[in-house]
């Protein structure tokens, strides 16, 4: 006798997207034939000093509730570490910061702190589809801003952006270097749109967990021009991290945010109410591998430069690809001619060719008929053999149309 | 040149309130003088057998993303655990269950499912102040239907819970065993609130953490009456679990949401958005806990149920005490004749007496003059020297009234 009066679930919920991503994957998961680029992550395993952390810390009993805003040496350790990266006028303090249980978590948190339903946010996009989504969770109204690809090198219409964002805009989400395209801001487009964002009393939420992945040299720091360089410590920034990419750390769950002092005291109650704190074990791993970045940091960029050279003129010379040098990050993001359907693209590449790459359209509509390739490979080999697939697929399909 | 016209924050998050507990824990952590009793949570580190599972998990280099929902061996592991003690008719089947980042993780994620904003829900009170404080960061219209204390036992009045509880409320927030009155709902009264909440088409989100720490003889499982016992698998019922109290792995952050089959395909995407998975290392423990449950609850229920029958006649026989046993839980909820204002009480007690408690305020306003004392103590005897504590502290203000 249960009257079905009440829908099943929050329509915005119910409508959020599946990832396309893992649509895709799951055709192919735990199949060993299949060669897969299709998730953002190294598969290299976590250095050995940092698991090493994380066990003494076990073994030390260290398995009880802890800070909600994390420990205050980790806090540290992130206010050393991001000072040195961004902090030439000013260090950024651990009353800045709070220890958030991955990237992804730090920026449901934003979303949560900022985002009343009902309210306006903008997205640069095609971007990754956690940050829209968590957005529409909160009840947000969503504007896209697309950007534009130029020779398979997507670029910023500035014009359009700041049209798009008045002082209805209570947010503005951001992601540089791109997670799909590689697209990267520079310091003067993203001082352009912090005094936009200023004028209109908007917020800019800027997910930066690829600056370390930065394959350009036209910065004093090495890392990818961010939003903390062009800011003041008051202003309506909150910068999300993560310990995934830039220390071999995905399965950890373990990031950070920068935001205004005056709002982590807030952040530390959303913490509590969401998973109250992250692990101390996970912690203290966080803690080694900030200790350690001089060595783990470099090696792993230079290995993604590695993949990247590599992977990229291979691409380049396949007919009907158009792709340019992502500027960082760790994906190259190409448009395959005749295949305007990626995801049905994809999941044929990963039946037929053995191949497992991501479909655009889990990033934006505007990029069906594009594929992002994760080139995080240990081992350079599999992304030559994944081209030689690639190659070998489109040979065997010379008419190039789907047949859907 | 900030134009500050928009609000700093969401006026919901700013308003919510920084933690009583934690108010009064920051007032005497780190003094080795204090015995604090302040948090839920057992002193006792994680037993070995699952720290080592984390651990090897960790030396085999499972240190990358993982299923949304969980890992297929878990979620099959918590399937059986589930049936074995609720599954008389029915097996809890894997499509039901989702392994969260914590049992507040679940809490979090089932009010984001459920909760649009301005969404009425219903809450039983006194309660762990997050449950009510969730709803709110999904901007719900909250609601408190409040116990009412007899004799230091605090009883549900039937009646003024059905009255509130109308076609107009989207979901009934309840937990039992409660935290923090030890208050457990019994199997006619949950058949009853849920043919209601049937009848006005409301979800009932059942916070059942503590049903393993169930003193009472009265269920053939020996767990405290469940949601799960008297409901269909279509119900509109979401359970939360943890692995916190029963494996002593409050700071692991792991648990998991039981709820209609349908429904659980959307939770996976909203995991992905949250914090995309349990770190696998993590789940490895999960896994061992759950296989070694006959070794380990059982142990730690008696020693709950020792801690308990140590303190309860002691706090019983202090003049001006009201306190009755908890049926479940680790708490002694208790009232302090003279002293109504449970914050300003509980920090002079830390202050001047060495004895770290949580102010009934913490959970609801009808609950200020109460004090919570978990007793959740390896070793007893910290609770016989802490009832010490609060005699000499008593006898030395014997006018009794706060001089506030």
């Amino acid at each position: 006798m249960i009257k079905n009066t009440a829908p099943f679930m929050r329509q915005a919920v119910m409508d959020l997207e599946e990832s396309r991503i893992r649509e895709v994957a799951n055709a192919g998961m735990g199949r060993p034939d299949v060669l897969a680029f299709w998730f953002g992550e190294s598969d290299e395993v976590t250095p050995d000093i940092v698991r090493q952390a994380a066990i003494d810390s076990m073994q030390e009993g260290e398995t009880f509730y802890s800070h909600n805003l994390g420990l205050p040496e980790l806090r540290q350790a992130v206010s050393d570490y991001m000072s040195a990266l961004h902090g030439q006028t000013k260090v950024i303090g651990v009353d800045r910061l709070a220890i958030t249980s991955g990237g992804v978590n730090a920026l449901m948190l934003a979303a949560q702190a900022l985002i009343d339903a009902g309210d306006e946010v903008v997205a640069v996009t095609p971007v990754w589809p956690n940050l829209t989504a968590q957005a529409l969770v909160m009840g947000a109204q969503l504007k896209c801003v697309p950007l534009r690809p130029v020779s398979g090198q997507w670029q910023l219409d500035m014009a359009a952006l700041k049209s798009a964002i008045t002082s209805a805009t209570r947010m503005l989400i951001v992601n540089s270097p791109n997670n799909p395209t590689g697209w990267t801001l520079s310091r003067a487009e993203q001082a352009e749109i912090l005094a936009h964002c200023r004028s209109t009393g908007t917020w800019v939420l800027a997910d930066e967990v690829y600056e370390r992945l930065y394959y350009e040299t036209d910065t004093a720091n090495g890392c990818a021009p961010s939003f903390l360089d062009v800011a003041q410590p008051d202003d309506r920034l909150v910068v999300v991290h993560s310990f995934s990419k830039s220390f071999l750390m995905t399965g950890w769950r373990l990031g950070w945010l920068v935001m205004p002092a005056a709002m982590t005291p807030h952040m530390g109650k959303l913490i509590e109410f969401n998973t109250s704190c992250a692990s101390v074990f996970t912690q203290r791993a966080g803690l080694i591998a900030l200790q350690n970045t001089a060595d783990i940091t470099p090696r792993v960029v230079a290995h993604l430069k590695t993949c990247r050279d590599t992977l990229l003129p291979l691409l380049q010379a396949v007919p009907g690809v158009q792709v340019a040098p992502a500027k960082g990050g760790m994906y190259a993001f190409f448009k395959l001619e005749g295949h305007p359907d990626s995801v049905v693209t994809a999941k044929r590449l990963v039946a037929e060719a053995g191949l497992g790459l991501a479909p655009g359209e889990a990033f934006a509509l505007e990029a069906a008929g594009w594929l992002r390739w994760c080139f995080a490979s240990k081992d350079v080999s599999r992304l030559t053999e994944g081209v030689e697939r690639l190659k070998s697929w489109l040979a065997k399909n010379e008419s190039g149309a789907d047949p859907h």
